[in-house]
């Protein structure tokens, strides 16, 4: 290979690196820490929410109230809660350390608990349209044996 | 008054005062630091599918992330944020001190602008249910806006 070869091989690879790094940068998802925070997040609008329905149906109902609550628990948990545990978030902090266990990465019953807690969000959100406070509040026991469920399992005492 | 009335007057009002310390316990609502950190965290959730969107738009388009994407985000829109901004919370720290500056309590400009905010976020929702690429483009556009438009006048900066 004569000197003007080498360097345009060079050259040419140089690039080659050069756009393909570019490329990934341009692909890379969110950071670990920012998919953590927005995981703490997703959880504690969550937490608002079932809250807003325990007071409804311990106190005065106001069907209005528990229906955007059940909505918003809805479209949550349908939102694909499950990329926010990418590859990466094992470990590090969002607004504070996870406290996520390392099995949740691992084992499978974590996304069987997943899919329940999906599929109780949805009848709860159904409940709440029919208006029966009822059958919302016994609705609203099985969505959060679905949270300790998964909490009992997979997350470390804070 | 007797030594006996005066005694029963005394338990009485000392009965009655705790009767309704206890009543006014339970009728509380959440601290205002957790009124903060629900709201933080929500617009975090907001920004996670915000996100998701803009990605699809200017990228490979998935109609189903980009639906539940877009439903996260109206139902949220819907589910009475303003109540995270009840009175004693224009100071404080959720998960970290609020930047909201105090005339959002009070201008009611801030009202308008949310219920433009569920507009558009309610016909984003629409527009990706109907897997209109070009037009959930145009529309995220509109959504975040009106978040800017927020921004802008009632936000301090970071």
């Amino acid at each position: 290979m004569n000197k003007h070869i080498r360097c345009a091989t060079a050259l040419a690879l140089t690039l080659g690196t050069l756009i393909a790094s570019t490329s990934a940068l341009a692909q890379q998802g969110p950071k670990p820490e920012q998919l953590i925070k927005w995981r703490q997040s997703a959880y504690q609008v969550l937490a608002w929410n079932t809250g807003r329905i325990k007071a409804n149906v311990e106190g005065q109902y106001n069907k209005d109230e528990v229906v955007k609550a059940a909505n918003a628990i809805a479209a949550i948990a349908n939102s694909g809660l499950g990329s926010l545990f990418a590859p990466g978030t094992e470990t590090g902090k969002g607004w504070k350390e996870t406290t996520v266990k390392p099995e949740l990465f691992t084992d499978k019953k974590a996304g069987e608990i997943a899919g329940q807690f999906n599929k109780e969000a949805n009848e709860l959100a159904r409940l709440a349209s029919a208006g029966d406070a009822a059958a919302v509040k016994v609705q609203l026991g099985k969505l959060q044996g679905t949270c300790k469920a998964c909490h009992d399992d997979f997350r470390k005492k804070d």
